[in-house]
């Protein structure tokens, strides 16, 4: 070729020169508020944009207002472009491993390795064929170059098997052409064809397995659409495939190299364009490289893409394959079917982990140990509202809830249905309002607070937050609420570590002024004349003066418990009065415990007095009673 | 609203149960090869689509023809919407130096807390203000609800500063409306309207600050675009922005919902629909619950938008909001100024992980430990050949190397743009070819192979490779170079640990049977009669029954060097003849050493006894006649 008039190293070069940075003239002046940005100090003349290197439009497009249908065909490359991509390639032990997790989800097509390039890759073959691993309904894919003694060692390596795919590629890209084969476009094609015809020859090499082909224009994002086309009509042309026995051509986003719009347009085009199309299976094997091969494969579904290579949560050369479990859980939430079982995406993860050596992301779609967590106030409030009314909405609706329509606040999946639990959706910190503890409390502790109550209580979440500048465990929650409300247990330690048990200050201090030590009710027919009778130990209004705690007995009269025991402690001297009342039961059946919560006015100013106290207890008289008493305490404390 | 008849779920519910899987009878047929994908587990009766949930169409769309153009306006917001989905949120210490690294890289607006929510937030605007820690030309940006306590309060956070923008949002979803707010559509328009009110009511709190309002239809994608377009313009009629001072509109993707195509339209739609566009900057906040945040930043950008909210590395709620990083290089690969320093990524690495104490992933776009990083060995060989022809062709342009167009196979950004080295991008494991052994010698040993010589090699490589099942470095390929083809030590320790030295037997057995002591070579004008002698220690042609090493003198002719000394080997019985004879000198300068590469041909069976031999000499004689012993010794062991 003429490499001094067009290497594409010039080309490039004067395009890469010219651009103008953000000064373009032709451009509509950018809005922004405040000072603009300045250039920096990035080397953009370095760089050709994509449609210098390959121009190309396809106003013909129809992609763009299409919708996702059905699931594509899938193959997993993990064995084979995920594994080749690990600083250390899986043994034949996490190899077959891997093997029965992609069995087992359901995969038909698995691309097992490169044979004739690998020893493990060629024994693990044999492994599967002479264990009789492969089902019958699945098809392995064997990578090869199209160079006579690897074929024949790529039929070595499937003698036995009852079918297979055969996957010969050869790079097609300018640059490729130019730098690395030397070649022009008709020798790269004839490379393509040779290929084609060699396969064909050596078919009597693998005599007894149904053999299909898969041919990759490879670097297809680095080559002109058109020629590409040319490419493969010419690979069609000698494997003349029908649509009972279909080919495979596979568009490799060798390299991610520009906006998915650009990639969706070139694989419409080739669908458009290749002839035979009923008896080829169109396929995409696209990479990452700028973070978007989850959006190029969808959108080239859109395009007309029949089939997908790639591997388990993103595996692969450099910034990975494109991540099946993604793809198929996105057509989770539009409602199609993926046809590969998903429901157990933490077992997939460890299995992957493992086999790969590689971790993956806290913030992973699906997969990661953070995308069910929410953090935010208002989120969590969201999520707790929604998965209310969705409650509300299944018994209206007479649905089994887990198999009720999934319509959460920024939950787009249940994670019950891809094996993962509610458990850490709903997490504490410092940015966290209230709803978030509220959920914990409500979820871990079966106390329903009030929404005033919520408000006070989470002031001393916050602060503790602020203080310790860290995550606020479930247990740090109920510790807080524990020395907030509750009485300090009648033995051994309380939650926030005072030892009590017998009778140390100290937690008394710490629990407040009184503890209830029994009551007796009595009441005529409707509650008007409740009188009640208590004893409790007091240990007086001004702690730092007190001697030992007294016992007392008092009794009150009301029209009910509750207002009989405000007059009972006026005799203290306690001038209380309750605001609001909210009591509910805590669990099903006879023993179940009743939570009262109680917003008290304790003193005359109205201002600062105004207080919650919450009891817990069997009878729902006591736990009223250790509610009164709990507001008290912290109002004197 | 009547709920009875309209909720969510009872219409959400009627379309999810009518999914027919992947059995549409209306879809052409699937294609394949093999048997049929089956039907899985999962519920996907239980997830109505996206275009079921927010039917929504826009075929006047123009995005799908446009390019990317120019970088957006940048608003970082790490320190807000990224800080508050920690596990662990910022402390100062740690908020200050993101702060200090976003003003370095160049942002000039960067979102700063939720003041009126959190007290560290409050405290930390505080020290920016008060410190004087905010350059003129950067305009922080503070979240509030719309109530009016809370803006009260923001206002006392930004006393003193210059400039602000106030950001204020409500949820204007079809979900949140009906399960969070249960409010109608006019409802919680007013709420928008009502706070923009306030917003504007309230400035005379904030005298002395240049202020801006920011408002986001939060859960934009859950909302139906013709009514967040009526949100939008609502507040835009209370704000009244002009060209010279405008407001901005942020349509958060709070949850990514569906393919990007979708998206796209949604914002070209509201970027045409807007009332005084011109007066309005069109702002994203995209996150990453599918996967495909960053594509949908690009398309929203070639759909219309001015602005873009995002975190370094992709931090944020769940899977994250959408990468800064990732979309500034982006832009750089399409010759693009980003307009943010992206000039080293290790460093923006380092703090972020540390800021936020999540790692990134192994693949990471741009930042991860792998992201450069060939093991194929086809991918390796092209790589090399790419960067050798663009250094022909800088300097066949006479360009500097470092400035010259970057176009390499498999590499879309040239590593040392962004800080990184090519160190990491060729490594060699039981998967990779003779590409990337031969590079590494190349790079780090100034040794370049001959082609029949890299496959020679690549053997042993290879064996070495699937034995250990690890990566192999190069060191560990040096060290079986060195074995293989060059002389033990003279004294001390070989590469592979043997002691020499004082003639141990071992290591001298290890090299083989020759050993070059001494050589005088004279000739006459033209060199073909070349004469030579040398002094060789000679363990014999069966170690076996060798005894002690003999030393030998012996002579030879012929018309060069070489040949001379093939001939005085002749005396041992060593049939020996050169097949092919490569050199090159190893670096610059007097005292360069010289490599030379001899392929042989030993004894009479040209099957199995064409071998190669290595020297390495300072004097171009001596590195030929020791790789003629090396080959013999390779032949003889």
């Amino acid at each position: 070729m003429g490499q001094d008039q067009s290497s594409v190293f010039d080309l490039a070069a004067v395009a890469a020169a010219s651009n103008g940075g953000n000064n373009d003239p032709l451009l509509p002046p950018a809005r922004f508020i405040g000072s603009p940005q300045k250039p920096s100090r990035m080397p953009y003349n370095k760089y050709a944009s994509y449609s210098e290197q390959i121009p190309f439009d396809y106003p013909e497009r129809t992609w763009p207002g299409k919708r996702l249908q059905r699931a594509p065909r899938w193959c997993s490359v993990d064995l084979r472009d995920g594994n080749q991509a690990l600083v250390n390639p899986m043994d034949s032990e996490r190899k077959l491993r891997f093997w029965n997790l992609l069995v087992s989800m359901g995969f038909k097509e698995i691309e097992v390795g490169f044979p004739s390039a690998s020893e493990t890759d060629f024994d693990f073959i044999r492994m599967l064929i002479e264990r009789e691993l492969i089902p019958d309904d699945v098809t392995i894919v064997v990578l090869t170059q199209c160079r006579e003694h690897l074929i024949h060692r790529t039929y070595e390596a499937l003698r036995g098997a009852k079918r297979a795919i055969v996957h010969f590629y050869n790079s097609v890209s300018v640059l490729q052409r130019e730098v690395v084969f030397r070649k022009s476009k008709d020798e790269i094609k004839q490379l393509a064809t040779d290929a084609a015809k060699l396969c064909k020859r050596l078919e009597s090499d693998a005599k007894g397995i149904d053999l299909y082909y898969e041919y990759s224009p490879e670097s297809f994002t680095g080559t002109e659409p058109e020629y590409a086309v040319e490419v493969c009509n010419a690979v069609i042309d000698v494997i003349k495939p029908t649509p009972e026995r279909p080919m495979i051509i596979n568009l490799p986003a060798t390299v991610e190299m520009t906006t998915p719009n650009v990639f969706a347009d070139e694989v419409e085009y080739v669908s458009t364009h290749l002839q035979d199309r009923d008896s080829v299976v169109l396929s995409l094997h696209p990479h990452n490289d700028e973070g978007m091969g989850v959006a190029a494969t969808e959108l080239g579904i859109l395009a007309g893409a029949d089939r997908i290579e790639g591997c388990l949560l993103g595996n692969g050369e450099r910034t990975g394959n494109v991540d099946l479990v993604t793809l198929g859980l996105n057509m989770l939430t539009q409602g199609i079917d993926p046809q590969i079982d998903y429901s157990n995406v933490p077992e997939i993860r460890r299995t992957v982990e493992y086999c790969n050596q590689i971790k993956i992301s806290e913030r992973h779609p699906y997969a990661g140990n953070f995308v069910f967590t929410a953090f935010s106030g208002s989120h969590q409030d969201a999520i707790k509202k929604g998965l209310e009314a969705r409650q509300v909405a299944a018994d209206r609706a007479g649905a089994d809830l887990d198999n009720f329509v999934w319509l959460v606040p920024y939950l787009p999946i249940d994670p019950k249905d891809i094996g993962r639990t509610y458990e850490a959706i709903i997490r504490v910190n410092s940015q966290s309002g209230k709803g978030g503890m509220a959920y914990l409390l409500k979820t871990n502790h079966n106390l329903d607070l009030p929404k005033r109550l919520q408000i006070e209580f989470d002031k001393i979440v916050q602060k503790y937050a602020d203080e310790t500048k860290k995550e606020v465990k479930d247990e740090d929650i109920w510790r807080l609420f524990k020395d907030e409300y509750l009485p300090v247990e009648e033995s051994g330690v309380t939650a926030a570590g005072a030892v009590v048990g017998d009778v140390r200050d100290e937690s008394l201090e710490q629990w407040g002024r009184l503890k209830l030590l029994k009551v007796s009710v009595s009441s005529g027919e409707d509650g008007s004349d409740t009188v009640i009778k208590v004893r409790m130990l007091d240990r007086g209004a001004d702690p730092a003066r007190a001697g030992e705690p007294q016992v007392r007995e008092l009794s009150g009269i009301g029209n009910g418990p509750i207002a009989a025991f405000l007059n009972a402690v006026s005799n203290l001297g306690i001038n209380a009065s309750v605001m609001d009342y909210v009591e509910h039961t805590m669990s099903v059946g006879t023993d179940a415990m009743a939570a009262s919560y109680v917003e008290c006015q304790i003193g005359d100013d109205p201002e600062t007095q105004i207080i919650w106290g919450v009891g817990i207890d069997s009878s729902i008289i006591t736990s009223s009673l250790k509610a009164i008493i709990s507001a008290i305490n912290r109002s004197e404390r």
